[in-house]
């Protein structure tokens, strides 16, 4: 038996991400498959609200993907008891009103990082949805590719003993505009709009250590803009305030180090766009999106420096593929499918409001540190 | 018409560098062709004499190799006018006394690195060398690896455009000495006989920069002892006192970011066991010991993230040689000849004591940035 | 919103080239996916009117493609306000007339290349649209293709240094028409119907030279009739008249030597049936109609002369392959909706009736060359 | 039985190709092997004397190589009876009078290419050769290419038909000398020393031409020199005076056209550093060094230009490779070899000093057409 769709009120899907990843391949793909599998075997069908502030472009993407449902009167769809969940994909500096609007609707909160454009803009939220009682979250989607799933089932058997270290490296080269588009849009390289890596990706970074690794407790990073002007989208060119690259040192609880580094200024010597290699006494791990291999301490080599010699060790040849063992589905949709659930069962989403205030406070204290050169702790978060 | 043999006192060769590379694969290869190649055609010999405290194993290796001059007695072949360079591959805190008898004696000193333990012996060392106006050098041999020669000529012909960053990653796993034998001395982690990476590396790391990318002029870096008891040679349990890894992060002269990690505690995901990769506007360029493969702006690909789909590039394979055009022999051999030559023409050699003094000075400022957590400038050093 | 169609006169598509793609593959392609889109984010749509000589063929083409306006009537056409670009495709010595007619209607004007069979002829068209005033273009579907605008983008980026020649090959075996049919129509064979390999691709070479490198300033050809005699598509044996092999040397306006061979008597022994090999002081591109791959002078091999020992370089394998980064559409409908843009916006096609005019005049140099046996000095041409 | 040793006078061996081609490659190695095989089965045995200027250098070579005869003094040589067969490898203005001096004692002559500076020069030995009536021969070393063995092979069994066309390809990249040393002489590239890639290539193309596909009745070149400024083997920085690039049409006796870039600024996208392609009615043939590979008819693709569509054929897996079907020893010893049968048997020697007159020729014709952009005509060259 099919229970009654739940109202999802999605804003801002209008954007890349919002309508490929939320729209598209998280709640259509829900709909479509007849909702959200229960423990109990039954399904939560959704029945989305699109809403957005430019009519032609929601009506459009309403009828093509036939949604029945789309308005430009978000106080209205938060008024109508049907619509039990809200989301948010809009930019980062609009969010804070609308979901403070929701809280007080008495809605569940589900939304896109970062939270808030600062930490103390995503307390208040944190703080309110607390109160409120709701179900709230953020989207912590690289917990849930294949490769990181992968890497923290390695984690978690112990395979890798005490760990030691991170290494990480996430990056490619995005064209500067000139004589080829870019592939990233101009407000990612503008501080005045909320642009940097270090604001992007360090939010992903705290939750992907927390989660797998250890919570940081410390954090030494350069931020650096490494090309100055970039040209925009209608061929302009424009002075880019932003960092497009930081060189990080995170301190995790456990003692281990965590060295990554973002950057899109940097062309590609990996397999995957991101990866992660995890040391530890008993043996290594080398993830990314989608694959994840290790190295156990019997299968280590015992290397040696000898520049008489060509290297004799294919090295990365003596790293086995861990399998997949699984069916691994969109990393957005599964975690709308675990938000859903713990809607249904009244309980807490563990990637909430609060987790979402430790990522943006992670790129606070990062572009802190780079700013005055000084390592910087990263005390506990309380409401 | 080859001139007269050149006397070369090598002190400390019973070790396994100054064996291997110094004795063998350098003097005494140089001697098996018929001495140093000077421009004009002709050919200097050297005539070695090995020093050493142990008189058994000094005789046992000139016997072996058929070295007609060993000696036990340094001061006596210091007086012997025959002998016109100093070779020093002794432990590094007995070096100093010896190059300051080297050059009272007025002899040409070539040494192994680190030139001291610390600044400021290396200073008065290269205050020393320079009023006695003889030659003076400091092993620099990761410069004269094909890798790196290769990424200099790529560095020099322009292809990189301006030069953004550097990546390196230097380091392998070095056994505890427990389950497997230790594959390195047990001094090198305890940081009261000398040991640890930092210092080891660092020195390596401020050459390979300064001579390639830019001087260093800002370090930050942790230094780490991620397993803090090791098994000795002896099957002894010890602390290891010393850091086993470093993060790094340097500013370089030309605006320019190293980001470097050198470790004992990695399992090796590369193809080589150092590897830099730097990236400019106009190319990047991958070298380790051997090999070097670069990558033009033109060739780059477009990278796009998209979790739903399995990586479509091929990224490591987009990347093409640099061939070698030249037949780069041993590189201790390689500086052993440009020193022989400077000595010749009497002219200063590049790689010289304040050159080694400024190596020691980046170690102890990487370790003071580590204890400290901050930033350190690197100022010019003079003497 | 979309703007009211343009009605776009097609003449001539009866023909192979002006039936698959300039109807089938440009002006429907662009009806069915809603006109061509513009800067600002709108689109013009097109509707065709088919229009030739031979009544059935034109209805019957008309019909198979839902194309619901054609006639037999050009003049009738001409003279409907609501055709507002005339597209021409006849045969060369045809085609003069329908232009003129076409422009003094106040059309704009779209035409396949040759423009005209003599410099004369095309020169007075130019006039004619100068005076006019409308947009004017020819085709220059070589300068769209995948090949061609990687190689441009490759010398935009400045890759490849100061540009020192160019070698190309343009080419495949023609079949003579007895033993086996041949693949080309017979009067590319005569010269008396306009055939001949120097009309038919230096009009290519002229476009693909000046936009590409630099303009032609002199050149020295030698055309040649290697196959006296073919079989028509009746069987008949025939004299060819016309060359059907052309070895060219053009001097260009910076410098550059471009060798170019064009034949249809030479079997491939290439990647692609044209191929332009681009060497500068820095790096060296080889395009052809999809790929393009570069050797930067980094890469570039020591190669050494040497009759003892087979080859040791594979030196395809030492080229980079240049990856697309974008979606390139059919050359010809490339440039259509690059046409329908000037039109709208108001502005000069850049690709006009002088280009068309240039390239005629080179092929007509070309063959003045080859019967003079001497070097001809191309001027630059005015109105 | 073996005969007695006839007793080689070999001039100027100090130089690269003298010494290694000529005297270890071919001479000493015809010495090892027992001398040179007649066609009765007996050996002529040869036996070598050094002349030079340089007595040291003659002296270095004569022992390390076991030649007991050496000498400064070629006047002494040339009346010795014992010595049959002089061979001259000094630099081209020196050759003249020592081949006058030889042809007066009476020897048979053999010589490196070109045989004299200019054509007159060449004509007058080739005129004092005749009268003398001794044997004169000029080496021809590309024909004994088995490359080019082969592509006459396949030219006399007549698998190509009618010939049409010939193109070649010849050349690499020669460093500058600036970032990367040259691997060639800095006097190739200066017209006062005797350089230039006209005068060193054309020499070659006459008689490949001449003896597989037919005699060279017209020529039309444009010779360049690309790189202007070049770095010596001693650092020093002069002017590339002569040509070092050569685009050149050479109308051959039957009709065919042969089409040849030689360079010394080219990237190499082939299989060897020299490639011939020839095609004919029946058939292709594509020649390099080593390796020959044909197309027939019967195999050639019905090839199409389809811009809609990536290249459906790999068009030079559709090429057949010829099989050796023989050893085919070092290129210089087999003329040696013939050149000596030559002797014994007392008959011309195909590749004679008229030849050689005619390489001489071609070049100067080639710089001639090139300074003056007409096609010069090639008459016959008698003496």
């Amino acid at each position: 038996m099919v229970a009654e769709a739940r109202g999802v009120i999605m804003n801002g899907v209008t954007g890349r991400m919002g309508y490929r990843q939320h729209l598209l391949r998280s709640v259509l793909a829900i709909r479509e498959s007849g909702g959200v599998e229960l423990p109990d075997g039954s399904r939560v069908q959704l029945d989305p609200v699109l809403v957005g502030r430019n009519r032609a472009r929601v009506q459009e993407i309403a009828e093509r993907h036939d949604v029945k449902r789309w308005s430009t009167d978000l106080a209205a769809e938060l008024s109508d008891p049907a619509n039990d969940i809200y989301f948010d994909a809009q930019l980062t500096h609009v969010r804070h009103a609308s979901i403070v609007q929701a809280i007080e609707a008495g809605k569940h909160v589900f939304t896109e990082k970062p939270i808030a454009t600062d930490v103390s803009g995503a307390l208040s939220l944190a703080r309110a949805a607390r109160t409120a009682g709701m179900c709230n979250g953020v989207v912590h989607d690289k917990l849930y590719l294949p490769g990181l799933r992968k890497l923290k089932r390695v984690v978690d058997s112990g395979f890798l003993g005490r760990i030691l270290s991170v290494r990480g490296e996430f990056g490619y080269w995005v064209f500067e505009g000139d004589w080829q588009p870019a592939q990233r849009p101009s407000w990612n390289y503008r501080a005045e709009d909320g642009g940097g890596v270090v604001v992007d990706m360090f939010a992903h970074w705290n939750y992907v250590l927390e989660n797998i690794i250890g919570a940081v407790e410390a954090v030494t990073a350069k931020a650096v803009t490494h090309i100055p002007e970039r040209v925009d989208e209608h061929g302009q060119v424009y002075r880019a305030t932003a960092d497009d690259a930081a060189y990080g040192i995170f301190e995790l609880a456990d003692g281990a180090i965590a060295q990554i580094n973002s950057s899109w200024t940097v062309r590609v010597n990996r397999d995957e766009l991101v990866e992660f290699q995890v040391d530890g006494t008993h043996g290594s791990a080398v993830a990314g999106l989608m694959g994840c291999k290790v190295q156990s301490r019997v299968n280590t080599p015992k290397a040696i420096w000898n520049p008489d010699l060509p290297e004799q060790n294919v090295y990365r040849d003596q790293w086995d593929e861990v399998p997949d063992n699984a069916e691994f589905g969109n990393a957005f949709r599964a975690q709308w499918e675990q938000f859903v659930r713990d809607v249904v069962a009244g309980r807490p989403h563990p990637y909430d409001f609060l987790a979402g205030a430790r990522g943006v406070r992670l790129a606070e204290l990062g572009l802190q540190s780079s700013a005055s050169g000084r390592r910087v702790e990263v005390g506990e978060l309380t409401l």
